[in-house]
């Protein structure tokens, strides 16, 4: 990240793709993955209601978006919301240098793991970010947990 | 799984998708989830070349196309080869209860990993399914590195 993008300012492009998103009916997560110096090289959004698809988590989908590369190591994932387990495996696994985390109150994922295993993680607690995903999880918590894999939560609804 | 679905039966559903990668010129990786009772909810491959996604590995392409799914906790993801830690992630997030692993010799991905974390591991170390990746790794180097985000050792090729 260069000093011409800082990470509120990526922060923006998850954050339109979460509005996206939640416009379409859909869980409002966002993401988009930059090279170092800002450019913008796949943005995405959860689609488990638009697409049917439990396999597209806002972070896999901008990594689907931005096409087969063979080296990730400077790249930065920016997410509205600190990554599950399965999005924190995708970014160890494809050794994505720098995680930019729009909040983590809402849901704490696996962004300390990420930590330890020396990923520059950046979690900004953004307002917006925490109002959204509070505002939906309040109205949509079914939804919510069968797209974290929250079985017994959902039974107690 | 019940008696009726011992775990090399389950492998052979994705052994044959691993099968179908290669013959489509993509990575010979398959995978399969099941129901506690064998029931198949889903199968899938490895479609980095085939699709140009970067997302689908085997057992991602698997889940999908399980569908949307509320508990995972009884199903069984069958793999030909040990699961990176991108597809452990997805098995931690999800709670999926077990995996069977056709080898780990080729890859040692994130199968301690899930162990520790109390899901039912099963390496068979099939000798038809390490033989297949050792057989893609020498002719395909760089495509396999690509594949697990090994950025330097493409370069070395």
């Amino acid at each position: 990240m260069t000093q011409a993008t800082p990470a509120r300012q990526l922060l923006e492009v998850a954050y339109d793709e979460a509005q996206r998103g939640l416009a379409e009916g859909g869980i409002p997560i966002g993401a988009a993955l930059f090279a170092a110096n800002g450019t913008l090289l796949g943005r995405g959004h959860n689609r488990r209601v638009q697409s049917g698809d439990p396999s597209m988590h806002a972070e896999t989908d901008a990594f689907r978006a931005a096409g087969r590369r063979r080296d990730y190591g400077s790249t930065i994932m920016v997410t509205t919301l600190s990554p599950c387990w399965y999005c924190s495996g995708l970014v160890r696994q494809f050794g994505i240098g720098a995680v930019i985390i729009g909040e983590s109150q809402t849901f704490h994922g696996g962004h300390d793991w990420l930590a330890e295993h020396g990923v520059a993680v950046t979690v900004l607690e953004d307002e917006r970010c925490v109002q959204m995903m509070t505002d939906f999880i309040v109205d949509n918590p079914a939804l919510w947990h069968e797209d974290i894999g929250v079985a017994t939560e959902v039974e107690a609804q």
